[in-house]
């Protein structure tokens, strides 16, 4: 028995393991393969302009009746600043010039973009079970609408005062996504790196400031992590890093093989690849210039800006330049499918007897 | 009933509950009153010179017959660089004058200093229980020394590389030190902070990397936490922070007052104040140096640059350069008695019905 229902009955959801969206790495065959072993497979929509998410949630209907999850980012638009993008770029031409490439002369935004209007209508229509964002939560309109469409909204805090706000802006649970966790901080009331707390920190603390329901999410990687997140006083937990290791995971096989090859390695929190922190496995171009840069440009334009060496050095067989998103417990990934894990963990966590 | 006995057996106490050593924090009647109620008391013995601990472990010797750990620091000596000790005043030189000071001209060393091997000999002529390091480890011939006394060994690994360095030089047990938790981080074989981990990611890859018996720290602020760590692997839990609530914590009004009203505020790992990476509340200095400074001077020389300003702040209710250490967790202290909480912490555990 699982010691606390809030998540299963309010997400309608046999088990309370909520994969997490991966932008560019969960793909669609996760999601529906976690939705299908009973816990809420993740649908990371914030790349997908609203013809694309119009498909994805159409070939979604047709594929499962189960809960699903359509993930979203509320972060403002980038600054338009010219200026800046392009002493970002000088900063990085050495690697250009390292692998016989121009420079970009200017950093196009790129497909991920923050939730609007008219991604607000794609969802009113399909009305998935969950809505969850990153970055805060938009305007109070697009909740009201979201909501009055029948969805369940969540969204990351990493801090107590986030937490307090999510919960006091509409939220119907909360993700309290420690430090450990891989991919981007969800960070929205904060810029302080230093503000960042530990899940064994942040979970309790969440817990006791909100009503809703929390959902743990950072460094969980195997059942036992479950089993003290629950103990911690969540009432399900998120899981990122190990679903990368399932045959679904949409990544390419370098990717995969750096994964695989992590237990030796160490993840860091770094805005250079994106524009804001996220925590992805060192490499060169972190060791050059340090994780933390003030001049790397608004998010999401740092990935235009090392799109092309990254390209090009993963044809050479080098990582320097690629965001790896992954958290601190990869060294517990296992080969699987998203079906089996989702399963595993379930089971393997109802049988360490602790819950 | 506890899941894990390893702890409790190996160190034959009754609760698996070890009460942090906090230099110039936890004092002695903190310890006593921890071992008097079943737990593992921590004297912090970094600062006394042989004579003192001689006196400091006689005294113990009288108050109690329960087990001790008796916790040293196995740095090296700090460089003798008096360009860098000026240097590093140089920049503090207008704290000084704003409390119209002089600057000190250059940086003692102080009193703590690493164990070596007149302090083992008063541990051979004492026998603790327990005699805990941060910071690695002495000498092997003293470790063979505090051995064959018949002490366990044990000491704090803030990576999977540093626990399988621990366990394979000699450690009984090894205390997984996250990176929520407060004061100093027992890094000793990185100096990446990129390395550190959380507690959720780093127990339970210690307990799968290590034979010997793992003790969580780092985060753990009530019963829930304790639960959450034995579900994580561990055999037992270190806690720190919330024992500075107790009336036995040997802190000033100024510490104590800044700790209860820490719930709004962060806490950072910084290298200013010892030298070494340490985490403290957040304070002005913090703010204007930035947490990490190539510059700060070798530990523990850095106590010896900020004392005289700490000072004059504090006299004027300012904790501008107070070194506050305190873990993740300080939102949840409670105010209590060193006996009371250990009790109340171990049966609500086991009361959670989770172990």
């Amino acid at each position: 028995m699982w010691p606390d229902n809030r998540i299963r009955d309010l997400f309608s959801i046999d088990l309370p393991i909520i994969q997490a969206p991966m932008a560019g790495a969960s793909g669609s065959e996760m999601p529906f393969a976690v939705s299908a072993a009973g816990g809420l497979g993740s649908l990371a929509c914030a790349s997908y302009d609203p013809d694309r998410l119009r498909s994805l949630m159409a070939a979604a209907r047709e594929r499962t009746d189960k809960p699903l999850n359509a993930n979203f980012f509320a972060h403002a638009m980038p600054e338009d600043d010219a200026e800046r993008d392009a002493a970002w770029l000088g900063r990085l031409s050495t690697y250009y010039a390292e692998y016989g490439l121009d420079a970009p002369t200017s950093l196009p935004i790129g497909p991920v973009r923050p939730f609007d209007a008219a991604r607000c209508a794609v969802v009113e229509e399909f009305a998935p079970s969950v809505v969850s964002f990153h970055f805060g939560l938009p305007e109070p309109a697009l909740v009201a609408r979201i909501k009055a469409a029948g969805c369940k909204i969540i969204s990351s805090a990493t801090t107590v005062n986030e937490a307090r706000w999510l919960a006091a802006n509409g939220c119907d649970a909360i993700i309290a996504q420690g430090l450990e966790a891989g991919g981007h901080r969800g960070m929205f009331l904060t810029k302080s790196l230093g503000s960042q707390v530990g899940t064994m920190s942040l979970v309790p603390q969440v817990v006791d400031a909100v009503d809703v329901p929390v959902i743990a999410a950072g460094g969980i990687g195997d059942a036992r992590g479950i089993v003290a997140a629950f103990a911690l006083g969540a009432s399900a937990v998120q899981i990122g890093t190990a679903y990368l290791f399932t045959e679904e995971a949409a990544i390419n096989p370098f990717y995969r093989q750096a994964l695989e090859d992590a237990g030796n390695g160490e993840t860091v929190v770094t805005n250079l690849f994106s524009g804001r922190p996220t925590r992805v496995l060192a490499n060169r171009m972190i060791l050059d210039i340090g994780p933390m840069s003030e001049d790397a440009p608004s998010f999401p334009k740092g990935f235009a800006a090392t799109g092309p060496i990254r390209a090009a050095a993963e044809r050479t067989g080098k990582r320097d330049f690629s965001a790896h998103f992954c958290g601190q417990s990869v060294a517990l990934g296992r080969r699987t499918s998203a079906f089996a894990l989702t399963r595993e963990l379930a089971s393997e966590a109802l049988r360490h007897g602790a819950i």
